[in-house]
């Protein structure tokens, strides 16, 4: 399977799409914010730049995908008008995979640029934006070209399902029954691609640039802690029923590995040490329920868990739909996901289910050479 | 009609899609090829420049989208060769309406840049892409960020349907019924539009950055010239055909006009006189058989003008068919270019037909603002 070719969330405005399905994303995204908000605050107060560049790498297409930039951009507008400064010129660049839908994006761009100069007011701007295809495990700007990156719940993504996972078996991910070597082989593949990220980042920020990444991550050094395994080995559990029930050649899944890592902090920040080209300012880890529209409490009043397991298999399906029908075709993606429809509302009804988040800020150093 | 909103090539792949109906377009590509040569040649030599940012501006979707940007490299490639220097960056900026299928481009660039690479050899590169969906009549890049602008057959669209169209009855473009007010109306958006467009470009392109545009255009100062309005008139006899047979209202068709004005060479030079901020550096006027397939003599020589009409038909609905969808509703469309493929066969059959390309090769002057 070729992840670049393969991997993006469900297109469109269709009730399987990912613009309908991100609640989860859009929540963590504001979680986060005030992390973004410092980290952009500091770079533009450093430098006053009269041209700000900012890159979200991953932006996916849906209501996330811009509102995470204009949150930046209204950061910087408020400072701006305090201290009676011009309003820089933006250019806001968009990168995702090439298979992500651009198009639903640039459609939507007149309507939100309207939007946006009524609520900013006069002085505001201009705004540029840009689509800018490809992997970020590659360069994707001009060097120094840039102020700041941001990226949410892209990076636990890999450039490839790792290699030497034959002892998988059952399993479609990271578990419990995985083998230390399935584990082994994941993590060097994080590796791999998170110091491949870093460098390129390191040649595209200026320096003094800014860098703020959320990863779906886990609290624990245990890779294959519930916190960020339990989802996938769910959907493994109903894989393994449809082997049972003939409806899946076992074989092919077997061969089904997702390309994902879910890193510590720890983790996250021996890589960026190791790599060298910037000082972290923040690590922090946060967590959100599996059913974002519902807080910490309301999960454990209502008794909704079937309309809660219902939201969180559409969020799943959104997201991981592209990569089984390239391995197991389109034939069986409603069954697999009416039967994990039930199996999370049960489990949400008996314990308690959280995604974990990692979030690192980090400033590009001066770089000597 | 909001032309930012409807304005379009056919997207997509099918028998009617714009990439598979842009012969023409290519041949005006090729045809004006040693202009855009000279230009990036002199741009390259004067400055010698690390990073090399090209916009092509109205770039649509197909296979001249990338054919036109990656001849320009390649000019660059070799000179760079020759001289012993090492490869620029070369980020290419690729604009159109946000109509235009972004998607298609961005899926085609993988292979695209695998076969760049192979073409170049080592030390080519790197090359960013970027997509900029925005209309070329306002702002659409940073401040002094671009090296050079290209720009072909896509300036003879207007922002808009010019005002004070009432008297072109039984028209749909500027021709030998059409009152002068209405010639007068389309020189003038004509003129707003241009200048408007130089303005932009004024902005964002350095100082001795250059541009090349190609306008489907004229060669005389009568605006009503064969060389410009004569395919829009056959279209224009269809549909009033149409109109007698109770097919279309005639108050539909009256409402109706293209937003296109096709320039002379002295229209143009008088813009960028009037703008002031570039040197004219050539003015050239060439002009391709409405066939492009055939050459000249071939088209004298060979019967098949059922084959051309046919061709020459699918061209024009590649580009008109969202306009007149917008305007007329879907279900004329198939039986319009019926009738217009017949029509243009004939005339094919009994008269030379050509359209007229103007370029204009210009250079930012130094600003001392």
């Amino acid at each position: 399977m070729e992840v670049v070719q393969v991997l993006h969330m469900n297109g469109g405005m269709g009730d399987t799409s990912y613009a309908q399905n991100s609640l989860l994303q859009q929540k963590v995204i504001s979680m986060t914010k005030p992390i973004t908000d410092e980290a952009i605050t500091n770079l533009y107060c450093d430098t006053f730049p009269t041209s700000l560049t900012i890159a979200d790498l991953g932006c996916s297409s849906g209501p996330n995908t811009l509102a995470a930039v204009s949150e930046i951009v209204k950061v910087v507008d408020e400072i701006r008008r305090k201290l009676g400064h011009k309003s820089p010129e933006y250019q806001l660049l968009l990168n995702d995979l090439p298979g992500n839908d651009f198009n639903a994006i640039f459609r939507s761009l007149a309507g939100f640029q309207e939007k946006m100069k009524k609520q900013m007011g006069d002085g505001f701007g201009p705004c540029f934006f840009a689509g800018v295809p490809g992997s970020f495990y590659g360069r994707l700007f001009h060097a120094k070209s840039l102020h700041f990156v941001y990226s949410s719940y892209s990076l636990m993504w890999l450039s490839q399902v790792p290699e030497g996972l034959d002892g998988n078996k059952g399993n479609i991910y990271m578990a419990s029954t995985s083998p230390p070597s399935v584990l082994k082989a994941y993590y060097r593949q994080f590796q791999t691609d998170f110091s491949l990220f870093l460098k390129c980042r390191s040649e595209e920020l200026m320096a003094g640039g800014r860098m703020v990444l959320t990863f779906l991550g886990r609290r624990s050094e245990d890779r294959t802690s519930k916190d960020c395994c339990y989802i996938w080995e769910l959907l493994a559990m109903v894989l393994n029923e449809m082997v049972g029930e003939g409806f899946i050649e076992e074989e092919k899944l077997d061969s089904f590995n997702i390309p994902q890592y879910t890193p510590s902090p720890f983790e996250v920040e021996s890589e960026v040490e190791k790599e060298g080209s910037f000082a972290i300012d923040r690590l922090e880890v946060s967590q959100v329920n599996w059913n974002a529209a519902a807080d910490d409490d309301e999960v454990h009043k209502c008794d909704a868990f079937k309309d809660s397991g219902y939201n969180v298999a559409k969020s799943m399906r959104a997201v991981a739909e592209p990569l089984l029908v390239s391995h197991f075709g389109e034939a069986i993606i409603d069954e697999v996901f009416s039967r994990y429809t039930e199996i999370v509302a049960d489990r949400m009804s008996k314990e308690k289910t959280q995604v974990v988040n990692v979030t690192v800020s980090m400033t590009r150093r001066e770089c000597f050479c």
